[in-house]
């Protein structure tokens, strides 16, 4: 193909390629997600990444979302890449609600896609990694919910190497029964979007925020902004706040269910520690309508919730006239890869094999494929250099790829039926039975 | 919403969902798939669902192919749905052969998306299972991709129960010599396509269009014929295929790789009798330039080939000069969960979790709570049902999911630290100490 004729290598603005040193760990959070969603019964869903556009964006929409990508396929549909795991989510159990039988608990990792602008550590595309319990106003539900984000980010710990966490709970029937019991009922939107500022602007522009769009006066801007600034042990809260509310009945309603799920995470063994009542939190409000959760991490609080949902009352009214209560989160699985980088968790090792064989004996190709079904067998990754070079330049690749053990035989080992088992981090190298190998590399590996 | 502004919840034509038993299986798959390219040292990588069009199809294509999705996105760019999952491994190894070093040896697990007509068990979006060695010729790279491939579907005969499997191996080299010392060379086309009708058509009728399209004679088409219908032993193949390749120096290599290969699977301990030399594969040969493979299961040859792919010269002539030659192969992940599903080796399950915790004592939540924390942390999946529903309902559930084991308590068995440990399948209980439920819980699942 002449050069003229070549086409440029590049992916679209706003789109990435995951190579290997990024999606082997991005793959070890997937598993692991999926691991904790299954113990508890979450069972595993996918929907098509095209629905009609209708599905994604209701009848009758004048103005499409700009964020979504849509085109009328071959067949004269209006379709569109779905934008998120909810509205899909929605669909299916309106669907198939029938046949599931309710409560249905299922978890759906995918990719999502949004023509929003790029920014830095913001993509087109990204990976979802949702669970919900449809079907169930149960207070179990709400605690394992967080029960299940708590085991996860435990888990995501153990495996990476990454501290503690915090889940920080609170309720939407807090919020609203603040504001019923303080006259501004009608202005919720506009208080929460002021709100939900106040850790960037300040108290002053807050108030000033509150008097403008939802008329406050200064009694009610205290009000809100005291509740924000609540502080104190989840017991001290849960009594501020139940004052808070005064005698709204949504409100006591809210904090009796914060109460309960609590008792509950104290229950199932959860450590207080991990798991703070927190009044700021809002999360999208229209949607939202119990308990609401957020995730940070303590040793990077500033990189935003990484696993977060909440209590919706009705899932599908979209789609059907059956009401479909439930509660679900999500992991964030980019930014937590993100979090981890920056923290410097990330083994940097761009192969998921552990074990290197350099094969630079040309005609003993027979012997290296069975060293490396040997070891194998015994459960270990080892990969074979497949072209019969010079041992120094197998070694250099190997290095740059980041294995952990190489398995050097030569003539005269192979001869011997022996073989150097070499620990690529200290350079130790010990030569063994080609019998004994694959203990040597299970010693090698577990010491490392 | 009123019953007029409700969208009717359905997904487009050609597309499916997957529900939890079919997903389930699917998962399951590709966790082998993963864990089998993850032991040879092939990386996982993942590319953009979007790519630019030009990229999908190259330049100048006045008619796009009618199979691809494609439109202008919100910046005025011509955009596609990629359709499988080499052309972007062409463009990511132009783009990055430098960073990865070569030879690079990859595995893509995700959906691709073709607007063909739908026919039964043919979707508009499947997952494709690829792995694929780039940057090397070598005969190591050929027999690790059938060392592969024999791995994978020993190891998905160990997790379903699977028989066993035959993989075919041919050489397109063969097949050119075949052409060339019998003066068809350059008809290869033609004569292939034919060929490729023998067992549909019969042999007359490939004679007749041998004699049409690529103008063979009597004596040239009995050699093709013959070819195709050689059988045999490996040995005495490849002593056939030598004679028959004539003097055709690219007959000869080919016979020469496929029994260098023959060797090196033997030399890893591949059982003889599940690889077969056949001449009759052919493999979109276009594309194909060396050893070719397909993989059917022998309880169920009839479906297909479950596992294919072959050896390439040049993976990215449309995106860099540098030659990339390369082998790969595809697990037919659809068409293996067919497969199983016809010869009823999916277990008929929805839950990932074994256990059902039902609860019905309304008062005694953290108890319950308790119960499954313990079951979870010997490594038990256990599902709580959320509401505090009679016990008889609650079972009603669980044996529409499928769960193994149910762990059943009331007042008293609680009062009394105790809980019965129920076979679902064989309705068989036994009461324990809650301590010693998970014992229990793993002596049923062990013994199931």
């Amino acid at each position: 193909m002449s050069k003229q004729e070549r086409i440029q290598p590049r992916t679209l603005k706003g789109f990435r390629d995951y190579l290997p040193e990024t999606m082997i760990p991005r793959e070890r959070l997937a598993e692991v997600a999926r691991r904790v969603y299954r113990s508890y019964g979450f069972a595993p869903i996918d929907t098509p990444a095209l629905e009609y556009l209708e599905v994604l964006t209701g009848k009758g929409s004048d103005e499409t979302d700009k964020q979504l990508f849509h085109f009328v396929d071959q067949g004269g549909r209006a379709v569109g890449m779905r934008f998120d795991l909810t509205v899909p989510l929605a669909r299916f159990a309106a669907q198939y609600a029938q046949h599931l039988g309710l409560p249905f608990k299922r978890y759906h990792i995918a990719s999502v896609w949004r023509g929003e602008k790029p920014q830095v550590g913001r993509y087109r595309e990204f990976m979802q990694c949702d669970f919900d319990t449809v079907g169930t106003t149960a207070v179990a539900a709400d605690i394992e919910t967080v029960l299940v984000t708590h085991d996860l980010l435990t888990a995501i710990g153990a495996e990476f190497g990454l501290g503690a966490f915090t889940i920080r709970l609170n309720h939407r029937g807090v919020l609203n029964g603040l504001l019923e019991s303080c006259g501004l009922a009608k202005k919720s939107a506009a208080v929460l979007r002021a709100l939900d500022k106040l850790a960037k602007v300040g108290e002053e522009k807050v108030r000033a925020e509150l008097a403008e769009t939802a008329g406050a006066n200064e009694q009610q801007a205290d009000a809100v902004v005291r509740l924000a600034a609540l502080e104190g042990d989840n017991d001290t809260l849960l009594a501020e706040l139940a004052t808070l509310v005064g005698d709204s009945e949504t409100g006591a309603a809210g904090v009796e269910r914060l109460r309960e799920v609590l008792t509950g995470l104290a229950a199932a063994g959860v450590e207080p520690a991990r798991v703070r009542l927190d009044p700021s939190i809002a999360r999208g409000l229209d949607y939202y309508t119990g308990l609401v959760l957020e995730t940070t991490l303590d040793d990077l609080p500033g990189i935003g919730s990484v696993a977060s949902g909440g209590r919706y009352d009705n899932l599908a009214a979209m789609f059907t006239k059956q009401e479909l209560p439930g509660i679900g989160a999500s992991l964030g699985l980019d930014r937590l890869l993100a979090a981890l980088e920056e923290l410097k968790l990330l083994p940097e090792t761009r192969t998921p094999a552990p074990v290197f064989i350099p094969y630079f004996e040309a005609d003993r190709l027979a012997d290296y494929l069975k060293l490396a079904a040997s070891v194998r067998a015994a459960g270990y990754g080892a990969e074979l250099y497949p072209e019969p070079k010079k041992l120094g330049k197998q070694l250099q690749h190997a290095d740059r790829r980041g294995y952990r053990v190489a398995l050097i035989a030569g003539a005269d080992e192979l001869d011997k039926g022996e073989c150097q088992v070499k620990d690529l981090a200290t350079g130790e190298s010990t030569t063994v039975a080609i019998g004994a190998v694959a203990d040597e590399v299970g010693r090698v590996l577990g010491a490392g």
